[in-house]
């Protein structure tokens, strides 16, 4: 049982801690950490953002926790060199195909919300999003026209294997969940979702008890406005999914309790809080810990089939929070490590 | 002064018929209105959803009134026979590169908005959306693999002069308001997001008078939830566009009242409503056609320089919406004609 721990920038390391703290309490038998360089941090000690020796640690691992990867003060390196292409890049060499990405309102908090309570209370939505093909990993680059015009291209595609094995892992989550699941394309405009919307009807005959819906990504995003109560699960591509699991977790209105998670074939996954880095407060002991402690559940869960210890996680950030420890973020004042402190008492 | 009248489908002729009582109430001299079928109404005359004769009038014109298209009887039909294709074929043909989408909340109308009304009463911003490239109209296809699988694909991508454009559009329209534009792209993963960035930083050297940012699309998305009063203008592409404007739209709640303008260089454009044609009500007299009789008043301005005829229309929809006079879609029970009515006798 080993975890590979790439706590990354910014907030990454404090909050990495306290999640690190509470794998520990729990005393799993061969629990193994061994941690690795990610993002800004890894350029700055080894040039780049994921190094070698980052990615053989992650391959001699079970699973990945991770922290948040970000920083604006390397803006101005070459795209390759950029801390987020640690992400895009552990994604790829991985395999982790599969982001799952839930987002529901706790129970007490929909105040946080900037949509009305009577609209976020309803919010309990797991996004799907295919997260190693799509316009992400094609052929890119910038050229110059015969006629002497500067462009950039992208070249978008998805091939039937790519959409079927993240359709099977949209509907296996509908099935544990209220069996409707909706799939998000731009059908109307394009060849690459007008394939991903005919595999994802074939997939669709092998799951006769979940019913099946198709959007348009621009209504999706109408609809995550006017009525998120009434998702279920959303299966859809890398770019869509990238755009809408972030505005379905900003609906939440409390980002720093999402967690997710990123999965390959069989039990290797990725685990990663939703917020990003937050350099205005890294260093300071403010960022709150609970999605990435939340993280450590799911990673547990996933990929070693603990549902006990997970699930016990999962009451002891609940039971903080009820008992009134929020962070700055959920308009409360705890500190990180009070936080921390907080759930490993719960505990 | 030409206008071509393009009703389509659904409650289209029934808003668009009221849009124009009120452009006749006015008097304009040398006014002349031409009809033309398009969508799935032009399918069914004609075979097809944009004909010749149509695009004929278009050209033969100096603006277009445009209702709304959509018909799902006919999604059996292979992609180039839907109706939304006569929407690309005119934006395509006739050079309707910029879309302009404002939103913003009407006076006492906040509360339709499912965002809470400290939020929602702060919407006023402009979308500019580039609308004739991107991943739209580029080559596309689907393809069978050397291995056999089956793959969809699409070309984005963007030249520097297209982009060149809209940066223009969104900088000059940002000058007329609180001059601040925000470009929304996704250059940590793609390149015509790169060189989209590269071209707006470099028109930006002749706009010194507004203030440039720039937002990746899923932050963009997420901070619409959070905080849509801090955006002013934005500038994007086609596809970021058509889901961020969507989104802003259903932010503001009254999607009934929400006009847009296509503009092709020059004085030419098409002027619609947002919504689309919605067949459920459709020839039951229920439309608000106050976003049709909106669009007629940014077509006077916008292609024909009346301003002030164009604010008398503006102000006899806000007198009639002061007044009560509400369609379903607003709260009230006032049907299309009788909308219409409203607004003529507070012309
Ligand atoms: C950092 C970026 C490349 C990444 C993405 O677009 O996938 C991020 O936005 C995410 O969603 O994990
Ligand atoms: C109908 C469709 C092709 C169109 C688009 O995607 O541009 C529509 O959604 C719009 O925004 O006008």
């Amino acid at each position: 049982m080993r975890i590979a721990v790439f706590a990354g920038d910014g907030i990454g390391p404090e909050v990495t801690e306290q999640a690190l703290r509470v794998l520990e309490k729990l005393e799993l038998p061969g629990l193994e950490l061994v941690e690795g360089d990610v993002g800004g941090a890894a350029y700055r000690k080894h040039g780049h953002p994921l190094p070698a020796q980052t990615l053989d640690i992650a391959r001699s691992a079970d699973a990945i926790l991770f922290g948040a990867v970000g920083d604006f003060t390397l803006d101005h390196l070459e795209r390759a060199l950029r801390p987020e292409q640690a992400v895009l890049g552990l994604r790829k060499e991985l395999g982790l195909f599969a982001n799952l990405r839930p987002a529901q309102v706790f129970a007490g908090l929909e105040d946080l919300s900037t949509l009305r309570p009577e609209v976020s209370g309803k919010i309990d939505l797991l996004i799907v999003r295919e997260l190693t093909g799509d316009v992400y990993f094609g052929e890119k680059g910038t050229r110059t026209l015969e006629d002497g015009r500067r462009q950039g291209w992208d070249m978008m595609s998805y091939a039937e294997d790519e959409v079927r094995r993240i359709a099977h892992v949209g509907f296996k989550a509908a099935q544990g969940r209220s069996k409707k699941l909706c799939s998000v394309d731009k059908a109307n405009v394009l060849e690459t979702s007008q394939l991903w919307r005919d595999v994802v009807i074939e997939v669709s005959a092998e799951y006769p008890d979940v019913e099946l819906s198709h959007m348009y990504v621009d209504n999706a995003a109408m609809q995550l406005v006017k009525n998120p109560g009434a998702f279920d699960v959303i299966v859809t591509g890398n770019l869509f999914g990238d755009i809408l699991s972030d505005q379905a977790s900003m609906c939440v209105g409390s980002i720093g309790l999402l967690a997710s998670a990123s999965l390959a074939e069989g039990t290797y996954g990725l685990y990663e809080p939703i917020h990003g880095s937050a350099p205005d407060i890294a260093g300071k002991g403010l960022a709150n810990p609970m999605a990435t402690i939340l993280s450590a559940a799911m990673l547990l869960r996933h990929s070693f089939g603990l549902e006990e210890p997970a699930a016990r996680i999962e009451a002891a950030v609940a039971a903080a929070l009820a008992a009134g420890v929020k962070g700055g973020d959920l308009g409360g004042n705890a500190g990180t490590k009070e936080i921390g402190d907080a759930v490993l008492a719960h505990l």
